[in-house]
């Protein structure tokens, strides 16, 4: 059982988040990883709702979780962090140079060519909702996710993970693609509708996923008193 | 002198693109990084104004450039490319393990923590200009780019490069802000400001620049007959 507060390898990740961020949180992937490697981890909690600590921005830049440590590395964004993991593990990452390579530009693909397409439509759903713009700006938006995600679909054609065998790559597109759930978009796609579910069904997934989610309902908030 | 036709390493570029682009398509970072090791490479040209070979997207999934081949690998993605070249040479990638993903760190920042807070503005402003939403969206994404850059700008302080020597971390954030450029925006930055221009001033870049631009130059569109 990877969680384990002595261990040496650590991730920060959110208390709480609202329902529409749980299980989407980027500490997912580190927490994927190191179940899929059976890796212990402790977890620092940060607190979404607050102003990050001054002091966090000297470990994470942009304030974000996951922060990785561990005995080797002090490293943010969890596609670097997925990369220093696969270094150190084959079963994240081939050790043959150029299947290794393969699978870090998968990984880059998912964080830079289709997620840039996702984000901003759900960005403006999420933090701009209501304002007169974003009905207009919404179907351009999705426009340029479905041409990303037609790509991403024939490069996958039937195969199983992008380059044959499941790697970092696909666990970074799975949890790209996840980001969809409740648009609709992902299942005009039905072959990566499937791949993101195969993803999903690993064991090492459903550990991830079921840690993330319980500390959520640890730390649900509870209705403020008169006084709060 | 790099580019040479007969050299074992391959980069896709474009023929020509609009003037709001020349001097940013992302061939220029494999440019830079093949000028700063002094690597031989040779150029497949592509035509950017109209659609893509087929056979094309088996190289590059999503159409785009650049796509490398060498003696060793078959890569798309700038930022994996950059790897790539940066594990074969220290100059641009340190070999110990903890430096090395410090800048791995800071690449993938770029692509995926600077870079998708830029390009919504710059989509929107190019592709759908003078559509009645853009006006009122625009500051909307102005402001969540000011605040990535005040993160970058406070983890830069008063380095020369991010984590103290020159690295594909900042090759890519060079490239990456570059693109704010007749924004105004990285002006508000000072520090940032005077950083890419440390970049800008290298040789490598230069040379690298100025070969992109070459290309363009050579086939720029001529006025088109009435029978064309």
């Amino acid at each position: 059982m990877p969680l384990d507060p002595d261990a040496a390898s650590e991730i920060t990740a959110f208390r709480w988040v609202p329902p529409f961020a749980q299980g989407l949180v980027r500490d997912l992937r580190i927490r994927w990883a190191l179940e899929e490697i059976g890796r212990d981890y402790r977890v620092r909690l940060l607190d979404a709702t607050r102003p990050r600590p001054d002091d966090y921005f000297c470990e994470q830049p942009f304030g974000q979780v996951p922060y990785f440590k561990d005995e080797e590395v002090e490293l943010f964004e969890s596609g670097a962090i997925l990369i220093h993991l696969g270094m150190q593990d084959e079963r994240l990452l081939p050790t043959d140079h150029s299947a290794r390579m393969r699978a870090i530009a998968w990984l880059i693909a998912s964080l830079n060519s289709v997620e840039p397409a996702i984000l901003p439509m759900l960005m403006i759903t999420i933090f701009n909702r209501g304002e007169p713009w974003v009905d207009e700006a919404r179907p351009k938006f999705i426009e340029r996710i479905e041409q990303r995600l037609k790509c991403v679909s024939d490069a996958l054609g039937d195969k199983e993970w992008l380059e044959g065998r499941f790697t970092i790559g696909d666990l970074m597109l799975v949890t790209v693609l996840r980001q969809l759930r409740g648009t609709g978009i992902l299942e005009k796609f039905p072959s990566l509708s499937a791949y993101v579910k195969r993803g999903e069904e690993r064991p090492a997934f459903k550990q991830a996923l079921s840690d993330q989610l319980a500390v959520f309902r640890e730390h649900e908030p509870q209705p403020e008193g008169e006084a709060a």
